[in-house]
């Protein structure tokens, strides 16, 4: 694990991502190895039956790994070409969503990464409480990797610093000033 | 087509569906056999290098053939199984989305809907401007048709039917009155 | 239609499509922007339930895919990326099943391909005939173009050739003598 | 691990999968929690560049997967709805390609399933042999779960019954004289 943040993760509005903010997605982990964090879901991200939208699933997975593809890239632009989402398991609302992306495959022109949503087993109606994780819905996303930067890249790359440097990950906040 | 607004197509918020309010999605035609509409890319729906963000095209998606899978299933709950995007072409900050959904699939347990994503060929820097649209992304859901009511369809329904008023389509609305 | 065959298609067995060959599978056309053709389900394609195995589906659609996607790509070497089928409804045991694959997207790093499979309304049970097709797949591929040659692409260009030639696709083959 | 073969698994032909007999599938272990099992590239699954053809990493993993839907749903026949792959590594001819397959939702509709190819990474050209494996290929399958029985799934019992006692699976065998 690169880095972390504290037990509630970190707050961050990034520019480009949103829906993140309006959910208010909270940072645990970000490095080019894994990006995770959690989110609670309220009515921001509820469909109209009272549990976590399908879409905002998709929508975190393919931040998380386009976040994800562009640090394993040295911080050349990414750019998603697919995308899956199977939705296992509904999450109530009021319910934390846990998520975790990880690389399958780091390649020169192409980049897999697997996103898992998992929410507490004790929030399952008439589950007995153990404090183990329950799988709610996986995604996998195939991005292109290193493509030409663009000017815009220019404010990322300080939001990903600042945020590197709120969840205490040193090293990765020296990468991100010296490659980005 | 059961049914279309104007030209610009109509703004409506519906409880559930928080993204497409804050991505000023206009909707153009809801029906059982089509749902289509438009949104322009800005800060809301683009990521960092200002193109459109592939998880706000995957929200849309779900969002369109959820309300769609409910319709053609006469009123039942949907649910997500699975859901796939595959991003064809970036569309710049600025540029007018267009979006349709229809089914390829109406079973009594499983629907499968096809969602095309769009825009006008003379928004493409150096195209010679002709008219046509190209398409910039596709996407394919799998849900699970037929669910038993919650309490929270109720507020749906009434959504759904004020919308299919202001869409000018009156026969979706009987429709959804005696249904849903 | 860049080439066709006769009624019954062509059948013609090509090194490294081994299933195909088995399966019966019969080319009607081979071009750049369409491979088309079809099989009848037999013991060598159908599952224990005596309905076409969804795997055949996705081998078949993965064979045409790869192979537009070298003659779109003026004889480079494709690789597929990522592939997704939605079955849609089953073939059973003796019905004939057409195939038609048309890419979506080439461009110069990757291309995507959409392959859709159907059958005869009249082969469905208590159908009446009209001799309109259903569909009862549809697929998507994601392939990298472009990819250096291999000692091994040789023989491939040789069966396109002789397979285009025997197809009537005169166009097709001089492209394939002089660009593969 | 509810069964194991030997070191090189159990060479058995079963009626509706007639591509793993011709490939030369070798099961390992086959239950309702897990179905693995092995095969080497030949000019039976490869494709015209002398790598594993990527049609028959999807006929395997519809595969595996279908035949242990059908045993976690207690012999109830099952049906693809949707399924995905995503190609990681071209695995070259001579090689030999490990496959495991877990479910990861086995509800009472739905069943989703996922399955992992891999190679010993000492294969790989220019590779420190490690005894390692890297994964080649990941796919994730859909299906419906507990469809009524057809008169065809008899002789599939058999089948399966026949191969679990090759296996040395004496529950599962005593589970598919009950259920199926």
């Amino acid at each position: 694990m690169a880095s972390s943040g504290d037990e509630e993760g970190i707050s961050a509005a990034i520019d480009g991502f949103d829906v993140l903010t309006r959910i208010g997605f909270k940072w645990k982990v970000i490095s080019e190895s894994e990006l995770s964090g959690s989110f609670v879901v309220s009515n921001n991200s509820a469909q109209p039956f009272g549990v976590l939208h399908g879409g905002i699933t998709a929508y975190v997975a393919e931040s998380l790994a386009s976040i994800g593809a562009q640090l394993a890239a040295n911080g050349a632009r990414p750019a998603g070409v697919e995308m899956n989402v199977a939705h296992l398991q509904a999450v109530p609302y009021g319910h934390k969503v846990m998520v975790k992306a990880v690389p399958i495959r780091v390649g020169k022109r192409i980049q897999v990464w697997d996103v898992t949503f998992s929410m507490e087993k004790k929030q399952i109606p008439y589950s007995t409480g153990t404090g183990e994780v329950e799988t709610t819905a996986v995604a996998r996303l195939t991005l292109i990797a290193g493509l030409p930067h663009t000017e815009k890249s220019i404010p990322f790359q300080d939001q990903m610093s600042t945020l590197a440097e709120r969840l205490g990950n040193n090293k990765l906040k020296k990468v991100l000033s010296s490659k980005l």
